[in-house]
């Protein structure tokens, strides 16, 4: 008799998006003629760079001759693109990482994902809070946790709260924990991580024998240049930690699809027996066994997010919604708000106004602004009373939704 | 102290591709004159179909334009293919699969392996041998078997040998299994499996509370009107049965990357409580949770794939493979080889002449004739005295081919 994972059954009811998905649908079937402004999934609107697609175009018709055809690439990404990231997203930072170190992929949600394959089951897990829920989920689904409490945290995992309180700032872990995810610049906060506190917690991870799981997906809304980019800035975090990046939200990828994990080369953990094992090799075993690359198209059009004319364009796109987050942050504090984020990550997390909670203050923008965000209890017990806004938007929804923001509260 | 998942330890050294690459590295660079003819990974070599080329153009136009750009899309795929799957695919063959019970992914692969996370780790699973490595290889890293032997299988698992003596058709398990995998048209030996097979699979897997795996990958190569396409024209099958296709090998998509698994409604699997609880769901939780969609262009690329004027493009491609096998059967029979599948299927299933191991004559044929194959131990410890040539080439290499194994067996 087939029997199911049943961790699966230790999930909280539904994904956090899905719920929105839901509400927005039940007011906009009851309200058929309110423009509703959507701020809540965290999902690009600009096109893709020309750059790019004039390199898909190229990379279709190659597909499309005999001469130039390509089947089964390398499950690890092509030489041309590793290279172009080792290039540009490392070397120019003086962040060390070869590009056999790179493994191209599909997406950040399916690495940080995947990357628990590698692990054993008996790793105790540490998260902020509030916290990107695919690195809670992923880690309930592979059975590294026990059931959840009324405010959805799940024993076994350590949480480390990130609030105003402590200027978002994560404190160490008062215990031994074994993987530990940092996300910087933050989803859902918009908060970044100094160099500073992220040479804590590598000396931590050195000390504990912690790996990190470091989610840099938006990397490149860092405005302030004492800001690291990447946790290889940091001296010795090649020693302890796994680095997640994405086109998503650096040149548009969303419905495109590629991103890539770095796995330095001397990276280990330890097996039962107390062998100290590569996880470059484990990493290189699962994403051969199960995966077998990103489109040869998708990956030209990724490699053109470096080249001469692409990088202009990205900026450009990168600067369009940062200034879409000025706006929101100005235009919330002029309401009487507490905004935090938006100066180097695309999201604004507002504190909600008179004591609502997350929930009721997502209900009343959408019932009374026709607004949508996303509640901060959706990303963690400690994101209780703070509410996320996107600024992946146009100007004139942007600017649209800080004018209904203000007349609510004014 | 961060553990590794220990199950990786006891993968045999390499993937069996790896290994041949290695040999075949070693051989050219020996003997840089030598015109070798790559017959042994099964990756297809003629360009896109031009429908599918049309569609990804002007995908990549709509994604470079703000009115017609898309961003994230439904993870199990957009509605359009789904669509266009459930009519061609499956109700084109009285086979009753909704759209909504497809999940559109990147890869076969992936979800072969994928699809073992649903299920709990106590399952006892069953593969025919010779079989394709990733199904083993998968539950190994999952935890569900013991070590390896001499001749590569693994304590724990189930094999059900498929070898001329039982004219390529597996017996029933003897015992109950709970997860069965089958591949029809079959990988490695280019066999079928009649209606008759089938139906015998399904009422044992009913029987005994079995989920099957079934793979399709090759069913566009089935040319015997009898032969059943999809394991839902068995009746029964939806009780009991996921199924796995891919865009690979019918429209060349080894480089582009689209394929999708078909999970049913109403298929259901035991809680270790007892209750019987919904796969369809279990694996929309992974397949939103652990996998952002497939790349739009990609989706639109499949789609064309069974417009007006992509099917008759795609026949084409398939017939064109098709006749290189039979070209590949004709002539090596003529040179006096026992030859197996290539009717139905981009396989030819060769005995090893005179009493050669499958690893002697890979290296026979590699250093008389400068032709690689695929050693059929490979994929199996019955496998031991077989040999894998893939149809997937150009014609004149092809022809070439056989006047190498003729001169080299006359």
């Amino acid at each position: 008799m087939a029997l199911v994972n049943d961790n699966y059954s230790k999930l909280k009811a539904g994904y956090l998006f899905p719920e929105i998905g839901r509400r927005v649908a039940k007011f906009a079937a009851e309200n058929p003629s309110a423009k509703i402004i959507r701020m809540g999934i965290g999902d690009v609107t600009e096109p893709l760079p020309a750059a790019c697609t004039e390199a898909m175009h190229k990379a279709v018709d190659e597909m499309g001759n005999r001469s130039t055809f390509r089947g089964y690439g390398p499950e690890q990404g092509f030489d041309f693109l590793r290279e172009a990231i080792a290039k540009h997203d490392f070397a120019s930072r003086g962040a060390n990482v070869a590009a056999d170190e790179i493994f191209v992929s599909d997406g950040s949600k399916c690495d940080t994902g995947n990357i628990l394959d590698i692990f054993g089951a008996g790793n105790v897990v540490a998260v902020t809070d509030p916290v990107y829920p695919v690195y809670v989920d992923t880690n309930v689904m592979a059975g590294r946790t026990g059931a959840a409490d009324e405010s959805g945290r799940y024993a076994g995992l350590v949480y480390l709260p990130v609030t105003a309180e402590n200027n978002f700032t994560p404190s160490l872990p008062t215990g031994k924990v074994d993987l530990l995810y940092l996300c910087y610049p933050n989803n859902p906060t918009g908060t970044v991580a100094s160099r500073d506190t992220l040479k804590k917690f590598v000396d931590y991870a050195k000390a504990n024998d912690t790996i990190i799981f470091f989610d840099a997906a938006y990397e490149a809304y860092i405005t302030d240049p004492a800001i690291p980019h990447s946790i290889y800035e940091i001296d010795g975090a090649r020693d302890v930690a796994i680095e997640f990046r994405s086109f998503s939200k650096t040149a548009g990828f969303t419905g495109t699809r590629c991103a890539f994990t770095v796995v330095p080369k001397g990276l280990k953990a330890k097996a039962p027996n107390g062998e100290s094992v590569e996880l470059h090799a484990l990493w290189n075993r699962r994403h051969t066994t199960k995966f077998n690359g990103v489109s040869y198209i998708v990956q030209r059009g990724a490699e053109a997010v470096y080249s001469d004319t692409g990088r202009p364009q990205v900026r450009a796109l990168i600067d369009f919604y940062l200034e879409n987050a000025a706006i929101l942050c100005k235009g919330l504090r002029e309401a009487g708000l507490t905004v935090h984020g938006g100066v180097n990550a695309p999201y604004v997390w507002l504190k909600t106004p008179g004591g609502m909670t997350s929930w009721q203050f997502f209900d009343h923008l959408l019932s009374k602004s026709n607004l949508v965000g996303t509640p901060g209890s959706g990303f963690g017990a400690a994101g209780e009373g703070y509410f996320r806004l996107s600024a992946f938007n146009s100007r004139a929804n942007v600017e649209e939704a800080v004018a209904r923001i203000q007349q609510l509260l004014a």
